[in-house]
Order: structure tokens, then sequence, then C-alpha cells
């Protein structure tokens, strides 16, 4: 009897199939989404001053509903150390932990707004397949792109590094911002990224002829990610993933007939 | 007789095959340019004050004489009430609201600037199919990409929510500007699309740092729209699989008329 | 004899395959180059007090050789019509012209800069031609992706016209720098392009708000220029140039062993 | 005997296949990043005046180690010549010089954050093969679009030149930092990269609209490196061009042991 029980408890929390378990997924979508839209708020200086009792009120409330919901959860489960230590069995946890934490550390509680990483879940369980299909696409060739992307870093970080150093030695004396290597470094960063906020720029003509270097490289690498993760793309539309019966391999051209590794018939 | 009268205005007014169509376009054309730019131009304080009443008089003629077009188009329309729930036949109707909604809403006018996508039609009518082409491949390349396209915002909001609230509880005491989460998640904003306007910067070595690697993040995952849109792109322009029925290849450019490996016709 | 004489002048001047002819281009390389330089630094205020006379008199040297070599070209032009209407003809008037100008409209010489396009004829005398092919394939991948390019200018437009009304009408009253609709229009270019000057920034937050869509727009959408170009480039890198000797079309895929408009073997 | 020493150290220093040498490289590494650290930390004035006798010792302490590590180096290679003329013989050396520099030059010791170079070597060493994959199909793809990136670049420093002189003309009355041509120069490049300091803004109608002009351009033809290095990037991707000797098909993904189209062994 009390088996049945957890077992419909299990299918309303974890799954979205039953009418029931699609009302808990979008009231839950409702709540997280109104719980993160409180915290934020509350940081509103003059939103703070008139409704901050409320808010607060608002907060502990969704935190309590999640906390009892994370308890459920685990209750709910046949597996209760796989949910707990699984990827959303974390971030249900750390969704909760903010509040709490703001007895010890004042402001701590604005960090619930990690709970937007639980509305990940509710997409997967509300079964929009149909995206998670271009998430894994986009997820996949960013992983085989891991090792190009990572020396592109590299090199930027090398490139930063010294290039924050040669500016912080013609504009050192200028007052123009450049008062240490690391914020020279900064500045090399906001500008290759062409972010260019212009909190820091430099004066003297040396220094604008340098920024001028860095704009234009930061101009033609970005061409580099750019063309990594694209002709990564390209791949992932090029190959179907038909399995071979006989060896196995998986990674075939879309016209492929015949097996490439062993020849097999596909 | 009243038929024969209809169908010409028809003609004229929805087609651009016969002179008097052509020259309506056309007319039609620089009447849209103009009154927006009658629009813009009253909004410039020095123009208003020695024009302003020039400009109130252009704008209403404008107003009047779109408004009796969006009369005869639909007196010529064969199916009434197909052209008024239309595409462009709703951008018709908004296009001349704005003007008489000033009555009740104070600088309301403005928004007749809506009025530019009435020029989309002109394009239709005028036959650039080319342009048309060109339009048809690229909406359909983002149509195909839309669900990557949604979860790379998805990723994106998120990255920003989570961002901004961490800048918010660096710098928040800094008095550079990070006064509340929804201030600071426009920050975030601003610095990962690299725009960069300098309104709000850190000021703290920990947020200097943290701002780096959301810059250089932003650098990096622009990446990621490009290649979705350019292999889809890139896939519109492919090859078509015709298979060869003499040698069974299957790599033809979309315009083949012949297979290209043993010269038998597709 | 005569005609001997204007021959040889013809290869030193036009070609680059004779010492002489050679020795010239380069000589012109220099010689344009602190042409450049000089007009550069006479804008400059301090340089312009202590040097202006000497730089003045460089620059007329410069314009008086210029001239001359403009007056020989024509000369020893076999067509002399050929060349003063082709498109280095005029580029080689449009370089001389502004010194000139200057006595009519006071700071016109700094137009001299246009000198730097005949830099683009030194190149190609130089017998650059790997640089040439490839300026080649970019700009015929630039033609190709015309009609997508314009469509996608057509849409920007329509958006920052749009975008920049709607903003002028949330900020106006907010002392924020959005003074006009032309100006909101300016700021919608600098913020959906990610420039970002931030001379005119958003203070409210609906302004904000809107600000960070059209950002992430901006952000999103560069993907598609990005993408038009990419597939065109990738496209000229896929088929090779073998004119067909049956029916003259010449474009083959690299692999193609028979032409696919009539199937003739290449 | 001697010899035997000699070669021993070689392992340690140049190799890392033995545990003395893996750890050296480690250390090496550490040492590396400590000592750029270090004069990062003593450019930032507060920790200048607290901790700078101490830095001042590490830096030296390092570079002692550092001269060592090189002379031994020389030392232990069979081919010393070959060694000290090698890309990371003069990069070690370059990584010494700037401390004794100092002597000299005032503030030249900063230059040490060239040891960053240094880095490229413990890498190789690590054994980070699948990295030094990636760097090199990086870098042979930017080598293949050499050319295509230089007449990029040839463009883009003709459009600032020529955008940036006729600001100069517009603008420079205004008072709004168009002060001379090399500094509307500067300001173009800041433009045409989209970096946008907002340090040199236009404050006139006309330079707003050329201003908008050069930012749609930058905004545009990003697309052309971009596309430039990605389908150089995908063509390395792409298939060998092995034909199969059964049916000629010829378009195998690079891994392909067996015909796609008939399954005969390649």
């Amino acid at each position: 009897m009390k088996n049945n029980w957890k077992e419909k408890l299990y299918v309303i929390i974890f799954e979205a199939d039953t009418p029931a378990g699609k009302f808990f997924d979008i009231a839950l979508l409702y709540a997280i989404l109104l719980s993160i839209l409180a915290v934020m708020l509350e940081s509103v200086n003059e939103i703070q001053r008139d409704y901050g009792f409320f808010l607060r009120i608002v907060e502990w409330i969704f935190t309590a509903v999640f906390t009892i919901e994370y308890i459920i959860r685990i209750l709910a489960s046949p597996k209760k150390r796989g949910y707990v230590f699984s990827f959303f069995g974390i971030i249900d946890l750390l969704a909760i932990i903010p509040t709490y934490l703001a007895f010890f550390l004042v402001g701590g509680q604005v960090l619930v707004v990690i709970r937007s990483l639980r509305l990940l879940r509710v997409f997967r369980i509300l079964k929009l397949n149909r995206y998670l299909g271009a998430a894994s696409v986009i997820s996949s060739a960013l992983v085989a792109s891991r090792a190009k992307i990572l020396v592109f870093l590299f090199a930027v970080l090398n490139l930063v590094v010294i290039m924050g150093t040669i500016m912080y030695l013609i504009e050192a004396d200028q007052n123009s911002g450049f008062t240490s290597i690391p914020r020279s470094i900064y500045w090399a960063i906001v500008t290759l990224t062409t972010v260019g906020y212009g909190d820091i720029t430099p004066s003297t003509f040396l220094g604008q002829f340098v920024a001028s270097i860095i704009m234009i490289m930061g101009y033609a690498i970005i061409a580099v990610p750019t063309g990594i993760v694209t002709s990564e793309l390209a791949k992932e539309n090029r190959l179907r993933n038909t399995e071979c019966k006989n060896c196995g391999s998986n990674d075939h051209l879309n016209k492929a007939l015949y097996c490439q590794n062993c020849g097999e018939k596909l």
C-alpha cells in the first residue's frame, strides 16, 4: 500500500505524462519564475523600501515550498542516493540553500537566482524533445571543438597579458587609467573582445596605435572560434548516426550505403 | 460596369504590371518615405520650433491619403475580409492609426514609423523577385534553426541572470552603478553581447576579473548562433541528392542536368 | 622614333616587368605613402605649428609630381580615352584634385588621402597575383551574396527605425540623450551593431529592457551576414572553374568528370 | 662518464618521459606562473608600497633560477647552436633579459611577462598532443587563408583612412574629439571594429550619419574574415579524395577504410 503511494508521488513529481504530473510541472515553473522575480525586485532600493517585508515573506514561502518539494523528491525516489547526487538533485539543493544562508551571510539570499537552472528540469519534463535535440547538437559540437577552443583561449590569454603589459609601459605615466598591469590586462580584454567600455582609454599617440592593432586583431580573430564551432556544426549536419550492425561504428555520411569501417552493408 | 471599374482599381493598386500600377507603387513608395521623414524631423526640437506647423499639416495630408487608400483597397478587394486580416492589410491599418491616436495619447503620432513596414509590399509589387528569393532563403534558414536559437537564448538568459547577480554581490557597495539585480543583469547583457556602453563598469579587482570572464565568454559564444545559421545556410546552398540511374552517385549541384560522374542524363 | 619613345614610357609606367618599370612602381608606392603621411601630420596641431610650412611644400611637390605623372600616363597611353575613363584613370585624377581644391575650399586638401586607393594599382603591377586571386574570391563571394546582404540591410534599417522610435517614446523625457527620433535611431544603430559608445544610454527600467532586447538581437543576427558570406566562400572552395568545351558552362564540383550541363566529358 | 651525465640532464630538462623530467616540467610551469604573478602584483601601487621589496627579491630569485636553467640547457644540448637559435631558445633568453634590462631602463622588468610564452614549451613537453593537433589545425587554416586575410586588412586600412579623414572634415570644428586625422583614423578603427570606447563621438547630424554607415559596414564586413577562416577550417575537416577502385566514387571521410558506396576496401 505504502509503495503504491510512493509510486504515485514519483509519477507526479518526476514525470509529466499524467494530468497531475503536467499540472505539477507547470505550477513549479511559475513558482520558480516568481521566486526569482521576488529576489530581483527586493534588490531594487525603492521597491525594498515599500514592499521589502512582503517580498521577504514571499521568498520564505517559496523556499519552504521548495524545501518540502526537495524532501518529497528524496522520499519518492526509489534510489535516494542516485537522486541526491545527480545533476538535478544537486541543483535542487543549491536552489534552497541561499535563503537559509542569509542568516549567516548578509545578502546571500540573492544567490537563489540559481533556481533558474531548475527550469532546465521543467523543460525536460515538459517533453520539449525538439529543443533537447537542438541542445544536444550544440553541446556535442562544443565538446568536439573543446581542444581547439582551449588552444584559442590560451592564445588569447597570452596575447592580453603581453599586450596589457606593453600598454602599461606606454601609458602608465599618462593618468589615463592604466594604473597597474592587472588593470591594463583588464583593458586589453575589454578591447580585444570589442566590448570597449571606455572607462580606460589610451591617450598617447603610441598607445592609440597599439590599441588599434589590438582592436583589429580582436576583430579578425573572432573568426577563429566562429570557424571552429561552425565547421563542427556543419559536420554534425553531414553525418547520420546509423550504427553498423557488424562493427558498431556510427559515424557515416548521410549518403553512405556501406560501413566505412568494415565494409558491411548498412 | 461597376465591376469593371473595381477590377481596374484592383489592378492599379494591388498589381504592378500596367504603367498605371507601376506609377501608383512608385508614388506610394515616395509618399511612405516622405511621411516617415516628416515625423522624424518633427521630433527634432529646432525643426519643430521653426517648421512644426507645416510638418503637422504634411503629416495629416499623408495620413488622409493613406486612409483613403486603405478604404479603396478594401473596396477594390474581391475578398474584403481576406484583405483586412491579411499581413499587409493589418500593417496598412496600423500605418494610419498612430496619427489619429495622437488625439488621445500625446506623442503617439511618432509610431507612424511603422509605415516603413509598408515598404515590404512595395518591394513585393515592384517584382524584385531576386530579393524575395534571397529573403526566403534567409528566413527558411532562420526557421530551420529556430529550436537551436531558442536553446541558445535560454542559455544566454540563464547566464546573464546568474552572472548579473554575482556581480551585484561583488560590486553593490562600490558605488559603481550595480545598484540592483535587474540593473546588474542589464550590465551583464551589455557586456556579454560586447556592446559595452561603459555607463556601468566594475571598480573592484574581483569585479573586473568576473567581467573579464563574461567578456571572453561573450566573445567566444557568439560563435554558436553564427555556426547555427551558417550551417543552415550552407545546407540550403548544397547539393541535391539525385541518384544517378547509371552509376548510383548522388552528389550533384542543385542545377545539374547530367551526372558529373558518368555523363548520364539525370 | 617618337612612337618608340612612347612605348618605352608605357612599359615603365604601366608595366613592371623591366627593372626600370619595377623601380618606378616602388618609387611611386613610397611617394604615395609619404604624401598621405604629410597630410596626416599637417592635421596635428602641434606639428602644424612647428612644421606646417615645410609640410605644405612637401604636399605641393608631391602633387606636382603626381600631376606630371598623370599627364605622362595620358600621353603614353595608346588609347587615351580608355585610360582617362578607366577605374584607375579616375582615381589617378581624384588623387591630385584635392590639393588644387584647397584654393577654394579651406581644408579640402586632406582629401588627398584618397591617394591610398592608388596603392591598389601598385599592388597589381607588382605582380602580387596570389593576393589578387584572394581578392577576386572574396569579391565574387560578396557579389554572389549581394541580394541576401541587401535584404539583410533592409531588415536592419527597418529594425533600427522602429526600435529607435520606440526608445524615443520611452526615454524622451528622461534627459538621457534621446532628444529626437534621428538621434534615437543613431543610438539604435550604435547598440544593434554592438559598438556601444555610451554617449547615449537608457536610464529608465523599460528603456534598459528594450535596449537589452536590441542588444541580444544584434548579438544574434550578426550570424546572418556571417552565414551568408561563409556559405558563399565555402561554395567557391568547392567548385572548380573548368570550362566545358561543349557548352561553355564553368561551375563544376571539384570532383566532376562530366559536364553537369550537357554531359560532355571534361 | 661526463657524456652520460649530460645525457641524463638532457632527458630531465628537454623531455618528460621520466618521473624526474615530468617533475622538472611541472616545477618549471609553477615557477613561470609565479614569476609573472610577482611582476604583475609589483605594478599595483598599494602592493608595491607594502610588499615591493619582497617582490623584488622574488623576481631576482626567479630570474637567477631561469638564468641558470638557460645555461644548463645550453650545456646539455648536443647541438648548442641549434638550441640557442631555435624558437624556444630565443624565448628562453628573452624571458630572462628584462630583469637585467631594468638596470638601464626603469620599469623594463615588466617585460618578463614574455615568460608566458615559455608555457608553450611546457605544454609541448607535457604531451598534450591532442591540443597540439588542434593548434596545428587552426594555424594551418590561418596560414592557408593568409592571402585573403591580408587583402581584407588592406581593404580595412584603406577604409579607416578615408573614413577617418572624412569625419575629420565634418567634425574638426565641433570640439568633439576629432582633433587631427590620425586621431580620427583611430576613432574609425574603434568604430569599425565595433569596440566603441565612446572617448570620441560625433556630435553633428552629418557626423552621426557617416558614423552609422561605418558601424553598419563594420557589423557586416566582420563576416569576411569569419567566412575566410570558417571555410578553411571546414576544408580541413572535410572528406579525403580517395577514389574507390571498384566504383570510382571519391567522397570518403578522412578515417574511412571501406568505400561507402560499394563496400570495397580503399
